[in-house]
C-alpha cells in the first residue's frame, strides 16, 4: 500500500515533535513537510538532538498551497489566529487537516470570539469542523475534512464527565474541574516563568477564572448533556513540576435519577461506555489514575469514587497533555480518518521507567 | 537570661529534622535530648549530613520520665498512638508538651478512634489539649501544658476557610478541598512507593474517601462555624514531585448572607482577619499562592477569586507542609507558650532558588 | 515467519520492564514467560500500570527447564549469582540465552570472583560467553549460545575508547572514567537511599575504589589493545537525580603513534570507527553528548575535544543506562542471534519532550 | 552597636537574592540599597515572592557615587565588564567593595583579557584585589578595600587542591577536575536552554575546552604551588538538574614527595590544612561529600582517597554554588573585613530536606 503523505506545521514546538515521534513509528506514513517559522533550512534533528539519525528532515518555511498539493493529511500545531489564517488555504487546496488550535473546536464563534479575543476569520468552518475526541466523535471523523484537537484539559475532563452527562446522572450545575498539567503544556519558549530555577518545586494554581479551555469544556459538555442548556463548570488549572502529564480530579452532584449510586456504579459506567475503546483504561476500587501510567502514552485513565459523606462523585482522569491531551490524540484520528485500526502505531507507546 | 530547654522525641524523622533546624536558628533555646528509636548512638548529623558541624548531638533512646525532668518543653514527633503513650508520662513529669501526632487534635474521641482505628487510652486529655494553630487559639496555647500541633492538611485548610465560617459567608454544606502535598508528607522511609524512579514525573490523587485529615478539618470546621452542626468537606489529597510544600484549593458556595461578593471582598475578608498576623501572607487578586514563595519558611499564602460564571468562590492557600504544616508551626506554639515574640527564630527562615 | 519465543526471568525490575517495553515494539517477537520472584501470580501490568492494556500478562515463578524448552531466547535479569545458578539449566535445555548479571562478563574468573566476592561456579562457561557489545563482537553473538549483556558503564567507556585502543593511539596508563549515572541504575528497591527526598537535589560520587564495573572495563580495555597488558582505568562513578541515563567523561594521553593529532582528528577516528553503526551518533565539535538525546532509546553519542593546553584528549560518551546500557543493546544483540537487522523494534523507540 | 550599611548591585540575579537571604539573617547588617536594571521600582519581594514580609524593599537603578556614600560597603553582582566600570567609581566614594564578577580575579590582565575577551578598564586595580577565598587570603581580606569573590568553580576545586600544592605533594602537570554544577550557575534568565522541559532528565558538559573559571584556577593554583611555575588543569565542567549545588571530582598523581601515601593520608592532610576552618568539613574515608548536605549553606564538604591500582589521588570537594561558591562566601568574607566572627548569619543556614 501506498504510505500516506503527512506533514506538520509547526513541528518545532512540543506538540510537533510529538506528533514525528508518533507518525516515524507509523508504517503507513511518510513525513513530507515539516515547517519551522523560527529554525527553517536547519534540520529537526538539530531541535531535538533525540531524532538524530531517526528523522533527520529539513525545517522548511510555511507555504500552505504547496504542502497542501503535497499532503494528503496536514496536522497543524499553529498559535492561535495563525491556523484560522491558514486552515482554509489548505482546505482550497485539496488536503484534509487536524487543526491543533482553539480556532476551531467551538460551534458558537461568539465564545470563542470572547475566549480568545479574536475576530473569527473563517466562522463558516466551524460547523463542518469535528471536534477530535474519537470515542465521542467517530463517525464524523471518518469523513472529515477538518478535524479540531481538542485542548488538553477538555479532553480529560470530557472522557471524564460524559458517560454522566448522556445519561443525565450529575447535577449539570456545580460541576468542579480541579486539574494539574506538566511544564510542556505551556509550550516550547524562552520565558523566565518556565525556567528549571522558577518551576522545580514550584506547585500553583494559574488562569483560575476565565481559561480558554472552560468555555470550550463548556459547550462540549452542553452538547453531551443534550437538553440545550447552558453549562457552566467550574475550572482551575495548576501547574506542576513535571514535563508531561495531565490530571483532573472532578466533583458533581448526582442526580435523582442515579438510584443505587456508589462507587462501583460509578465504575461500572465507565466500563459500559469505553468498553470497546482502546486507549481508555477504567479502573478498579483498589487503583487511582497516575500521570507516571500514562506518560508518553495515548492512554487516559479513569476511575470514580462515591463520597458518602458528602453525597459527592468525585471522578478521576489522567493522561499525558502531549499523549491523548494533543499529539497522539490526532494521530488517532487521522487513524480513523484514513481506515486503519486505530491503535495503529500508538498501541505500543509506552515508557517502562 | 537562661535558655529554655527543648527535647525532640523522634528526631530524626522530617518533621524532627526541620524542628532541629528552627530551633537551631532560635538563640534561646538548647537542646537537650533527641531521641530516635532506630539510630541511638549516632549523631543526628550522621542521619542528616546538612548539620554536620551545626547539629552533632548524640542520639538517645527515648526515657520520657527523665527527658520530662531536663526539659522545659518536650516537642514529640512520634508515631499515631505511640504518642498516647508518651504524652501523659511526660505530662505527669511536669514539663509542658507540643505533640505532632494525630492522638490529641480531637475533642470527640469516637470521631479519633473511627478515624486512626485505635482505642485511646487517655481521653481525658483531649479537652484540655490545645489545637496548635496560632492564628485560631493563641491564648490558649499561651499557658496550654499540651498542644496538639495540627495535621498539615488542616492548616492549610482551615486557615483558608477560618474567617469565612465564622462569620457565616459560607454555605457549610458542599465545601470541597482539592490538596496537593509534596512526598515529604509520607515521612522518612524505606519504601518502593516514594523512591525516586517511581515518584519522578508522578502525580496522583490517594487516600480519596475517609484520609484522616477529612475527619480533622471537619471537627476544626464545625467550631469555626460555631453552630453546632455537623459539617463534612469532600477532602482530595494529591501527591506531586516536591520534596516539600503543600497547596489546597478550596470551592465554596457563598451564603445568603454574604452580600455584594467578589473577588475583592475575599480577598478584604482575607486582610481583615490575618492582618495583624505576621506569618499570614494575603494576596492580592493579581498574584496566587506558590509552593516556591513558602518553601522552607513558616509563612502561609492565602487569597480569593469570586467565579461570577458558576457563583462559586475559589480560595487558595500555599504552605510548607514542613513548615507552617508542621515543624515550624510547632516553634511558632513554642514561642507564645514561653512568651517570646512569635516570629523569634522563624521571621527570616526563607529561600532565595 | 512464526514469532521468536522469548522470556524474560526477573522482569519486573527497572531492566527487565524495559526489555517488556523492548520486544513488544518488535512485531517477530513473542514474550512467552515473565518470571518474578515477589510477584508472581500478579500481572506485569500490576507492578507496571503504563502497560496495562499493552501487557498484561501473569508472572509466573521461575522454573527454569520449563521455560527453557518453551523459549528460542531466555533474557535473564537477574542478581549477580542467582544467574549462574540459573543460566546453565538454561543451557542445558536447549535454549539461548542472554544474561544481565555480572556473571559471565570476566575471561578472567579471578578477576569475577575478587570483584564479586564470589565463587564462580561455572566458569567453564566464561570461555564460551560472547561480551554483548555488537559494535566490538557482531559476528560472536550471532551463533552464541551464551550472550553476556555488558554493565552499563563499561558500555559507555569502552565504546568511547575502543577506536584509540585498538590502534594504539592513547596511553593505556592513567586512563580516567568520570561517569554519572541516574537512579534507575541502582535497581528497583525500597531503599532509604533512593527515596525522592533523599535523591532530589543530590549529586555525589560512590563506590569509587573498586567498583565492579572497573574490573569489568579493565579487562575489555585489555583485549581491545590488544597487547596482552594488564591495564587499570581510573573509574569514579556518580550518582544524579534523574530517572535514566548514563555520560562518562574520559580522560586519555596521546601516544606518540598520535600525529597530528585535534579535535578534528578524534572526531574522525569516531566517524571512521563507526560510520556504519546505527546506533552510534558521532558528534561534531559544535556538538557534545547530553542523555537527554538519548532519553529511552539504544543509541549511544560519541565526541573528542583535544585540549591543548594539558596535552590531554577529553573523550564525552552518552546513553541510557536502561536502553544501549542494558535492556535495548541486549535486543540490538537479540536481532543479531536471530538473523533481524540489529535496528528492528529498536530504530524508532525515542521520546519528544 | 551601629549596623553596618550595605548595598547590593544587581539584587534580582540568583547570587543577588542569596545575599539578601544571607544578609537578613545577619543581626549587625542594614540593607540600605537594592539596585536592579530590569526591575527598578518594583519591590525586591515582587520578583523573589519567597521574600513577601520579610524583605520588601525597594528595587532602584543604579548610581554608583551615591550608593557608595551612603553604604559602609557595596556587593556588586553585576555582569562582567559592568563591575570593572561600576567598582572604581565606588572606590573613589569612599566604600569598600565585594564584586562578584570575573573582572577583579586575576593579578595577570593578559589572562583575563584573553579568557574574557575584554580590554580592562582599570588592571591598576588587580594588584590590589584580594581574592576572596577566606581559608586562603584572611589577612588580605581583613583590610581590603576591594575584595574579588572567587568563581564557584574554582573555590570548590581551589579549596581541594591547595593543601597539596602547598607541599608540593602533587604533580602540577595533569591535574584534572571534571565538575558539575546546578542549573542556577547559569543566572536568571529566560533562555530555553534552561528551562523546565530542556533541562529536567538532561546531564551534559558544556564549555569544556576553555572555560573561563579554568584560567582563574589555574593561576591561583600556580600562587598556591608557589613555585612560580604555569600550571594548566584539565577542566570539565557539567551541567545537573537541580537548581544548586557543586561537585567536583579530581584526579592527580602525587609527587615522589608524598611518601606513605594512602587514603588516610589524604585525609590527614585536609584535617591538618583546615582543622581550624569552620565552613570546611573534611569527611572520614567512610563518607564521601553529596551536594545535598551543603545545599543553601556556605559549608564546603572534602575528602580523599588514593586509588592503589592506578596510582591516583582522586580528590572530592561539594559546596553551594551559591552558597561557598558566590554569595555566602563573600557574606564570610564580609565578616572578616567588620570585624565579626566568620560564622555570624552564616552558621546556621541550613536546610533539613
Amino acid at each position: 500500500m501506498d504510505k500516506i503523505k503527512v506533514s506538520i506545521l509547526g513541528a518545532t514546538g512540543y506538540v510537533g515533535a510529538e506528533l514525528v515521534r508518533g507518525f516515524i513509528a507509523h508504517e503507513n506514513v511518510e513525513l513530507v513537510h515539516l515547517t519551522s517559522q523560527s529554525f527553517a533550512g536547519q534540520l529537526f534533528s538539530d531541535i531535538y538532538p533525540v531524532f538524530r539519525g531517526v528523522c533527520d528532515k529539513e525545517l522548511s518555511n510555511l507555504d500552505p498551497a504547496q504542502v497542501a498539493k503535497d499532503s494528503d493529511l496536514v496536522i497543524t500545531a499553529l498559535p492561535h489566529g495563525v491556523s484560522s489564517a491558514t486552515v482554509p488555504v489548505l482546505l482550497e487546496n485539496g488536503t484534509r487537516v487536524i487543526d491543533h488550535s482553539g480556532d476551531y473546536r467551538y460551534k458558537n464563534v461568539k465564545t470563542y470570539e470572547k475566549s480568545y479575543k479574536l475576530t473569527h476569520n473563517t466562522p463558516e468552518l466551524l460547523e463542518e469542523a469535528v471536534y477530535g475526541i474519537p470515542e465521542f466523535y467517530r463517525n464524523d471523523i471518518k469523513n472529515a475534512r477538518l478535524v479540531s484537537n481538542p485542548g488538553c484539559y477538555p479532553t480529560c475532563s470530557l472522557m471524564a464527565l460524559a458517560p454522566f452527562l448522556r445519561k443525565g446522572l450529575i447535577e449539570t450545575d456545580g460541576i468542579i474541574i480541579d486539574a494539574t498539567s506538566g511544564i510542556s503544556g505551556a509550550g516550547r519558549k524562552s520565558d523566565l516563568a518556565y525556567s528549571f530555577c522558577e518551576t522545580d518545586e514550584a506547585f500553583m494554581p494559574y488562569g483560575v477564572i476565565g481559561h480558554r479551555h472552560a468555555s470550550e469544556i463548556d459547550e462540549q459538555c452542553s452538547f453531551l448533556d443534550g437538553t440545550g442548556k447552558t453549562i457552566h463548570c467550574a475550572f482551575t488549572p495548576h501547574l506542576a513540576p513535571f514535563k508531561r502529564g495531565m490530571l483532573a480530579t472532578i466533583y458533581a452532584k448526582p442526580t435523582a435519577k442515579f438510584t443505587n449510586i456508589s462507587t462501583e456504579a460509578l465504575i461500572n459506567e465507565y466500563q459500559e461506555a469505553y468498553n470497546k475503546e482502546q486507549f481508555v483504561r477504567v479502573l478498579s476500587d483498589k487503583v487511582l489514575p497516575n500521570i507516571k501510567a500514562v506518560n508518553g502514552t495515548n492512554y487516559l485513565e479513569l476511575t470514580g469514587r462515591y463520597d458518602e459523606d458528602t453525597g459527592y462523585i468525585k471522578l478521576f482522569s489522567a493522561q499525558d497533555n502531549l499523549g491523548k491531551g494533543a499529539a497522539l490524540q490526532a494521530i488517532q484520528s487521522f487513524n480513523i480518518m484514513f481506515g486503519f485500526d486505530e491503535g495503529t502505531g500508538l498501541r505500543n507507546l509506552v515508557r517502562g521507567v
